[in-house]
């Protein structure tokens, strides 16, 4: 790599682009600079032969403070894939990072979004390799980890950046304040705004998302000055390792210190991103992960600004339709899509125990239930389609709670287990869907905690109105990622608005075709509200943005 | 009144204003809509007559929830305010005001701006009745308090709406999102973006400036779609009991909920700030105070977004002026204003101890010291012009810090009470100057605490380059709302701003004409960094706001 990464080189290849995402994130229109089409990167079977080069070796990162090397992932198709990586000693590594930020601070927020653009160009054109670490370490299928965590990533990563330029340049580099004084001689000052850094981010990734999930608060922190240390999901590790390392390299190449971006890879058991998130260094903390170690980050680390993404209850209120069929498959598709081990995958179907009114006709709850099992098994019924939608479980825990999700009422669609043609130790399992009733004491304790996985529940209620009342609750009291809502009626649009707008959660409302309520799209639908117990914050506003620096003025007479 | 309130009639007077805010905020150029020389407001006596009217009796406010009327003000002119004020029912008022949020919600961004622009412009037309119930509640002197707690309070209302009104339109109403699809349909959703609110914003307001303090916080909430409820200092009600009483004028006659704002008074010693602090309603937190309750906000009032100014040590760093006497002057005049009792007031004067370079020659740090002393001699010589400049001192706890300073070390300048022409009952005194050395182990212990209220300390230090070790370290434990610098080194002063951006303060460098360290301009001056403990926030910034409200998307097949 000869490239020439002065700013203004950088600005000639990357500046357009930006300009586009800035409209983008006006317009909320459709855009996307980083096709998600596999056929658009040609380059499959080399990012084959890169990714399978890395695996049984040890992952080069030439960043200070390394201990020791460490590294336990396993695949969820089955593999080692035993790689080691860099173990930080804090005390190290921290200090390196913090000397780094005065030159990436004097760069500015323009040479800064720059830098960015062209590691994001180069994960880009390494999506193939990108593809293959995401579906390791994840367990999605191959096309969801090329998408999901290709260029669906690269999009909210670009828009972390855009947010945070947009928000940098609200104020001028300089001012001059003349301020009449009648008769006398004007009051004259000029006045410089530079936008600071906070100090360290930390970004603890997560298992099911790494760079989708990722992306966003390390793009964020670095495009607003900040070090970025990346503190990787133990079992997954290496699409991140990758990151950072292009990130190394782009820094360098452009005259920065490598340092403001780098690896922590933890131990087994060690509990490293509570040591980390404690440091004084650490000013901004991005989290997706667990309820219980979010909160206890949000309680804890009060030096930092922290940004979680928790669990939450996602519910859809199935009130009525006019395209039955296609609120079906729609609905399949949803819960099958990864297993259902997507934040946003619906839990809660919400359906009036005396049944729905449809083009097809009324249809009773239990016709609703049974339909959509048949929509799953339809959907499911080849292995082969089967396979590429529901990629393997994660984890032993996801597998865990599907075990035991029978034992929580009426079995309406069996989970069904699926032989992958490729990795036979892969564990597949279609999406289970169970039957509770609302009015029964016993089912809320079921129906009202995240059961992350493939397993849904239809929930027997009342009437739409008190369907539209439980999902009030649902938000409030366990938080939402997604709402979705099915209906005809005016009406009951109004009042699925009204529960979101007071609960402040994201709805999608009749979803009969290619869009699911679990896919969100970059420059254009927010990823959560930031305003329910599911994440206090949202992909991608101002608020996630703006606090990550601050506005330093030198003022002196003119 | 019989103003016509609708929108159409609300933007027709007061968009320009708007536009005119947005265009200061971007530029930083001087600009202020709200006059500020007394002789702009003709209705001197009819506004001490409003305010006088007010002594004695009870304000009525007809807000839901009263259980009792409470108010124990005395002016530290000596004065007993005699007005009694609802102490709420929170279980009655609460539920009220949330009640009130839909409306309010659905009215949109432009239509609350204007209403908050309608609600100033009436504060501002009653700027006199105002200025009496600042100086009487603060302390301050008539012009300050005219000043300071009107239109320069009315600025930073103004910009808060400013910036509340352009987060929320970053995301435009609704769009139409089309995505291709190859040789299928595209993809095509009809989305709507809304601006929701948090829930009730509560603003807990200071004793100093209930006004300039509090109006930011209130007004960013109100615009945001947020309720607000005000719970004033218990001695510094009345200014903020008017605005309450012309916001819920304002309200009802545009068609609002008048409940969308509220007062909160609290009986004496009850702590009432407290219980609403933790209420699950209360979701927003303004802040200003002792640090003490801040970080008792930030660690109990998870609940909420919490913003905090809370205590810091201000620093000036002496090292050469071109302009002795202008120094001088000018320090002795920020010493001096409001008898040092400013969140901004500089308290450390750090001066090495072998003297500095002057235009008049070279002067040691004794002829420094004293002749900063002789200048506020000189400055407050005149007991009329001296009464006019220090006002009174606002609580019996700041004479006693006074009255302690001279413990502290050599007393370089002698503080000396005045009487009041017009109030024998108030405590009236000149600023202290007490010599430190930073050398001598027990020095720190005085310096590195705030000491609000008239006491300085001229902290003799080995070397510029140990004043600005000791500045850093100063912002960075103790916080800092503004840093002053004199030096005509370039070399110095890239090392003060190094220390600013690095340590996240507010530096001014060789003020020594009518700016001072201790002032700051809406639109253009940032107030606080939000990045050293003295302050979360800054006034006011993108941060300020955008947490304040979250965007719902509602997204349906087009």
């Amino acid at each position: 790599m000869s490239a020439d990464l002065s700013t203004v080189h950088l600005i000639e290849r990357h500046r357009a682009t930006l300009d586009k995402a800035l409209e983008a994130v006006r317009t909320r229109e459709y855009w996307s600079p980083y096709p998600e089409q596999l056929k658009a990167y040609p380059e499959a079977e080399a990012g084959k032969a890169a990714f399978e080069a890395l695996l049984g070796h040890q992952f080069e990162l030439d960043q200070p403070g390394t201990d020791e090397w460490t590294g336990s992932e396993r695949s969820p198709y089955g593999m080692e894939l035993g790689v080691r990586y860099p173990h930080p000693d804090p005390d190290r590594l921290l200090p390196a990072m913090r000397a780094a930020l005065p030159a990436w601070r004097d760069a500015g927020p323009e040479a800064r979004a720059m830098v960015c653009l062209e590691i994001l160009s180069r994960i880009n054109a390494r999506t193939h390799e990108f593809a293959h670490a995401v579906m390791h370490t994840s367990g999605q299928a191959f096309t969801m980890a090329f998408q999901a965590g290709g260029p669906h990533a690269q999009d909210r990563a670009l828009e972390a950046v855009t947010y945070a330029y947009a928000e940098q340049i609200r104020v001028p580099d300089s001012a001059q304040w003349i301020k009449p004084q009648g008769k006398r001689e004007p009051l004259d000052l000029r006045k410089t705004f530079t936008a600071v850094p906070r100090g360290v981010g930390l970004v603890i990734g997560c298992n099911t998302f790494p760079t989708w999930n990722g992306y966003p608060g390390l793009f964020a922190s670095l495009a607003t000055g900040n070090a970025v240390l990346v503190k990787p999901h133990p079992q997954a590790v290496l699409p991140l390792a990758l990151t950072v390392a292009i990130a190394r390299e782009v820094l360098a190449e452009a005259g920065f210190p490598s340092d403001l971006v780098c690896l922590a890879v933890e131990r087994p058991g060690e509990g490293l991103a509570k040591t980390l998130a404690l440091r004084p260094e650490v000013r901004v903390i991005d989290y997706t992960g667990s309820t219980g170690f979010g909160d206890w980050l949000e309680a804890n680390a009060r030096q930092a600004q922290v940004f979680t993404e928790k669990a939450g209850v996602n519910s859809v209120v199935v009130d009525s339709t006019g395209d039955y069929r296609g609120m079906l498959a729609n609905l399949a598709f949803s819960l099958s899509l990864y297993s259902g081990q997507m934040c946003t995958t619906p839990q809660n179907l919400l359906i009036p125990r005396d049944g729905i009114e449809t083009d097809a006709g009324p249809k009773s709850y239990d016709e609703v239930v049974a339909d959509l099992a048949a929509a799953v098994d339809g959907l499911l019924g080849d292995d082969t389609r089967a396979n590429a939608l529901l990629g393997a479980l994660v984890s032993p825990e996801v597998k865990g709670r599907l075990e035991a999700a029978p034992d929580l009422g009426e079995v309406a669609l069996a989970s069904r287990s699926l032989k992958h043609p490729d990795f036979p130790h892969a564990v597949v399992r279609t999406p289970a869907v169970i039957k509770l009733d609302a009015a029964k004491p016993d089912a809320e304790a079921a129906f009202m905690a995240e059961c992350f996985g493939p397993v849904s529940f239809a929930v027997a209620v009342d009437s739409t109105a008190d369907a539209v009342q439980l999902l009030r609750r649902t938000i409030r009291d366990k938080g939402a990622m997604t709402v979705g809502g099915y209906t005809t009626s005016p009406e009951v649009e109004r009042q699925l608005e009204e529960a979101c707008w007071e609960e402040s959660a994201q709805l999608s409302l009749n979803l009969t075709g290619g869009v699911y309520v679990n896919q969100t799209a970059a420059f254009s639908d927010f990823h959560g509200s930031g305003g329910n117990p599911a994440a206090n914050a949202a992909l991608c506003d101002g608020a996630f943005v703006a606090s990550r620096f601050r506005t330093v003025e030198v003022r002196r007479p003119a």
